[in-house]
This record gives structure tokens, sequence and C-alpha cells, in this order.
């Protein structure tokens, strides 16, 4: 069976998710299409608006076969730590294709990587301390490669080809452009408002006709909507007792950052104000979230680390094709496939600790067990 | 000037505590009440009623002339600690005599101490896990010296005894009986109503006529009130995402309770929940509402040994009285005296850490800032 990969937040899952998913299959002719979607938590820092079982599900009714759970400890992370996260699930499951919406459909992702790999400044440590990493890393990118692109899906692409590049695994790029083509363009582009348009209609309680698939509406309209709300009493509560040693061994956190946390979450009164408080050139807001996330899971380096060496592929569902195609490939996988969770895995040094520990806080709010004895769908 | 000392907690401070320290100052003839009471949270594990502030000003308005702050790494702990934090800064600030209320005043409270301390039974470490320490302390302190007392005032005396020998300083116990005595025995009986029994009433709203003060009423009933409703949330999320290593850094940990702790703590939903679900026969429920404590507190032991290492005279309050008895001793005092508390002491590696860790949850709730550029009341 010849699979394509998507690496996906479908936070939540909308139109153009459907469109991309689509795509990738008709792009590459494949039989299933197998997505690594971030868990519970999402790259920009927050938890997804909805848990990731109605995520996964969505995704399964409009076009996904597979759906595995990239892990908290890969999603909550720079886009090159993202982007590796996905691709070795991808590659552990014998995936090959790996196929991506991007504003630049028409470079050469893994040529371009290339390029930066053999000039060593994929990951510079810039010590620039008046700019962000992202504006030093682009400046460095239009030097040696002429890219002068900074479109984020554009980017992130460049992080999957450094990924399969760093990783060494057989895996072809497939981009395709994010907008639909042919008589129907205007159409489609209606239907592809960004995710973050989609949550902020859903936070607002405004319809999202048009653009969310109709049969999605009534299911997302009876779900608990987790967000930074929920999570910012924790995040203050943590800053105030914690000790500076433990916020150290939190993961992505950069010196003095601790300082400057803990000074400035007193007179914080939400996640907006918090930020701005601690925001300074040298660090993006993604990336001051993403830290403050860290923080409140708990999430440290030794956890991080750990989740890199026990890789598992926990399948959230899968189609009768899935199916099909996970009974093909599960003798010869080169990380574990979880199909159901244990209590063991979940214990404090069980190989899922890290995605319990965040994944409490999800029921904690809204009342649904998110892994313990939960099967696949299917 | 000839000075008296007590230790006390006043939580709330009521009729009962008036007239111990009116007994206090008759019973030794002393021109000044020297008070070290706990700060913002007690030695039964939770936090006061009403913060420090509130409870000094109280005091020093019926009957003390100083209050001194107990640390929270001294208040919140078993009596023998707590005795020995109370004791330590009483000598410190050169206080001699230490009265306290008991049911059994007529007892030599350091001669039973010094047998005890001779049969090296003070702290023995019980094997027996079928009970709790409290009680199989009682059956030796029984086989020793005769002991079969254990009501708690009794117990607490002792445990000042105890202090007094271990810490060798010069100090005369002055126990008295806890009701009054003579004609108006009735009458005093009736307000010496218990500080649980106050807070309960406050708590639901009621009236404390009659067993608080009548000046105090109408001060307690604009105050913000502190409990474990408010920190059950905060201890829930830590125990949640702590690390077992991190948990076990918090001071009067117990093997194994880490585990029974963030085992029971899913299905709790309050404080009283969470106690029945954790109760063995082996811990009191003082001992695990005070283990809770410091998790949420995140009250290492590290934080303990440096305030032992470090000790501080936080002055709450005084009369004119307690001024000129400061200014006689304050050029020969054995730990610092801080009348204003500066930034430095609460930054992270200050004197002050642990207190201000605690405090600022206070804060959070009530705010009222609690240290930082507060002068003493006067």
């Amino acid at each position: 069976m010849q699979a394509v990969g998507m690496i996906a937040e479908f936070n939540p899952f909308h139109s153009g998710h459907a469109f991309a998913l689509a795509k990738a299959r008709n792009l590459t002719h494949a039989d299933v299409v197998v997505v690594v979607m971030s868990g519970n938590y999402v790259q920009r820092g927050e938890p997804a608006i909805f848990d990731k079982w109605v995520r996964a599900e969505a995704a399964l009714t409009h076009g996904a076969d597979i759906v595995i759970e990239l892990p908290v400890t890969g999603a909550v992370q720079a886009a090159d730590q993202f982007a590796q996260a996905g691709v070795s699930a991808l590659a552990a499951l014998h995936v090959s294709a790996l196929a991506f919406g991007t504003e630049h459909p028409e470079l050469d992702y893994l040529d371009l990587a290339r390029q930066l790999v053999a000039t060593d400044i994929t990951d510079p440590g810039f010590a620039d301390y008046t700019q962000t990493y992202a504006t030093q890393l682009n400046a460095a990118y239009a030097k040696v490669a002429g890219i002068t692109q900074t479109d984020p899906n554009f980017m992130l692409g460049l992080s999957y080809a450094k990924a399969v590049l760093a990783l060494q695994v057989p895996m072809q790029l497939y981009p395709f452009g994010r907008q639909g083509v042919g008589h129907d363009d205007q159409k489609i582009k209606a239907n592809l408002a960004s995710a973050s348009a989609v949550r902020q209609h859903l936070r607002e309680g405004e319809p999202v006709t048009g653009i969310v698939p109709a049969d999605l509406i009534s299911v997302y309209a009876e779900q608990p909507q987790y967000g930074w709300s929920q999570f910012f009493p924790w995040l203050k509560y943590r800053l105030q007792t914690a000790d500076l040693a433990e916020l150290r061994q939190v993961a992505t956190m950069a010196e003095g950052l601790e300082y400057r946390f803990t000074q400035q979450i007193d007179g914080a009164h939400d996640m907006t104000e918090f930020l701005h408080r601690v925001k300074s050139k040298r660090y993006t807001y993604a990336r001051l979230r993403r830290l403050a996330l860290a923080i409140t899971l708990n999430m440290t380096t030794a956890a991080v680390t750990k989740a890199r060496h026990l890789p598992q592929l926990h399948v959230l569902g899968f189609t009768p094709t899935g199916r099909q195609y996970l009974r093909t490939v599960k003798h010869h996988l080169a990380y574990p496939l979880l199909t159901r969770v244990s209590a063991d895995m979940l214990a404090p040094y069980g190989v899922l600790a890290m995605t319990h520990r965040a994944d409490r806080l999800i029921t904690a709010i809204g009342g649904v067990e998110q892994n313990y004895g939960r099967p696949p769908l299917m």
C-alpha cells in the first residue's frame, strides 16, 4: 500500500484541512493518508481548543486514515524540533512521502535544506540579543541560500526538509499550494479560513458555517473548549511558588527568563497581559508562550529527553484502510505502536508519563479521560 | 525590663487569648509580653483564617507588647519543631520566661522532659506502621515517665520543655490553667471557646459575640478569610504535574506518601475528601494536612534548612512598652531584627524567600501585600 504522511495540529479541524488531506492523497496517488497530529497541546504554546480525540475523529471522517499522536514533548517545541518529532514518527511507520501545504510549492525544499546544512547555520545560537532567533535565522537563510521568504508554512516546510536530512530517513516531500486551483478557486479560498480565525469564532460563540465541514458544527458546539484562560491561574501559582532551580529544569528555558517570568507574574491578570510584560526584542510571543506552557505542564528537559529516547506511536484512530495499513507494517515498526494505554504506561516512570501529566490537566478541566483504557477511534 | 514570652497562633485571636496574655503577665510580673506568632500558615497545616497583620494587631490591642513572626518553615511542623522555632526566637530576644496554658499546670515540665531525654526516646522513629507516630510516642512516654496525659496543650508544653533542653537556653516555664479561677469561672469559661469553634462561626458567617473581644467583631467581618477551599485547586494542580523527585524534596515528606498523594488526587474534589482518601493508620490528619500544605507552598527541606541556618526576627508590631524593650535588647540580639522588609530579603535567594513564596499566595487571594515595605504595627 502506498502511504502519504502529513504532520498537523487540526486546531480545530476545518474545511481547509479537508482540502489538504484530499490534496495529499491525490498528489501522491496514495492508498492511505497517515497523520501525525499534536495531542492536547500545540506548537504555538497553548492547549488545543478541543481535545485530541475530538480532533482525531474530525480528521478520520474527513480524509485521514490513521491519526497518530504527536506527543507534547515534540509538539510544544520550536519548528525544527516539532518537524523532527513528526518526521521521525512517519518514518517509523514506513511512510516515505510527506505532503504539506505551503505558500511556495514550486521550491525544492530538500535542496534548500542541503544548502543550509552544508553551511552549518541550521542552529547557529545567535548572539544578538536585540533580535529574535527567528529574525536572525531568516537573515542567515537569505545570505546562504538566497531564501527571503518568511511565510510560516514555507518555514515549516524547510524544517521538514531539514528533519529528513538530519534523521537520514527515506522521505519524499510533496509541497502543495494551500489555495485551491481551477474553477472553484473562489469558493475554496473562502473556505480556507485560518485555524486561528475558526478558534476565535468558536471561543466567541459565533457561527462557523462554511469554514468548518457541516457535520462538525454540532459536534464542536457540544465540546468543552480549552485555552489559556483556564491554564493561566496554574501558571501564576507555579511561578509564584517554584524554585528558580526547578524553573531552570523546564524545557526551552533560557538564561534569565526564569527571573523575568517570576518577577512579572504578580501583577498579571491574564495571559495576554503577562506576555506583554515579559516580551523583549529577543524572544517572539510564540517562544514565550511555549515556555509558559512548558512551565505550567512541568515539562522538564529530562522529560523531553526521555520521550526522545523512548518514542511511542500512540494511535488515536484509524479507518478500515488505515487498519489494513497498520497490519502490514506493525511487525517491523521502529517504535512501539500503542493502541490501548495501560496504567503502567501512565505511571510516574512509564513511557507516557509526560503525556499523562499534561493530559491530567485537560481531564481536570473537561472531565474527559484522555488516555487510560481508551481504544483507538474506528 | 522583665519580659515573658508566649508562642501562639491566634487563629484567630479570641477572648481566651486575651485571658492568656493577661495571665502570663500577672503570673510572671512581667513588664513586657513578647509573642512569637505563626505567620500566615499554622501548625495544623492550613492558612490562618486571617492574615498575620490582622492577627498581630488583635494581639497588640489585647495584651501583647511585641509580636514576632514565627516563619512558615517553623510553624508548619510537628509540635517539637514548632516549639523549637518558637523557643529559639524568644531566647534570641533575651526572653527567659515562657508562659503557656495547659490542662495540667501542676506538673514540672522541664523535669518530665529531662526524664524523656535521659532515656533517649524523644524521637524514636517508631517502626510500627499500624499506629501513628503520636500514639507510639504517648505509649513510650507512659512507660518512661509515667506520663499518661495526651491532652494537646500538655503535649505542646512538653515540647516547649524539650526545646529548652535541646537548645540549652535559659528559659523558665510558667504553665497556667487554661480555665479561669475564682468567682467568675463560669463567665470566663464561657468565653474560652476554642479557636476552632471561632473559625467555624466566622466561616459560616455566624455571630462571634461573647467569644471574641467586642472591638474585633467588626474588624473580622471586613477581612478576607483564607482556607483550604482556596488552596486545594493549587494542591491538586501541583500533585498532578509534579515530578516524584520534586515531591520528595518537600519538607516532611515520608517514604511512599508521594505515590499515595499523586494517586489519590484525581478523584478528590476538596481537601476533606482528599484527606479521607490518603488517611492511613500510620499518619494523623494533621500530619497529612501539613504535608499537603508544604507541597502547595513548595516548602522544601532545603528551604527549611536554610531558614534554620539564617533565622530572622520579623517584627509584626509593638506597643510603646514593646518598643522600649526592643531598644534595650536590639544591640545584642542573636538573630537579625527585621522591622522593614526590603526587596532583597524577598528575592529568590534572600533571607525571607520562603516566607515570600508562601505569602504571595495569600496576596494572590486577598490582594493585600504581606511583606514588602510594610512597617511594624505600632
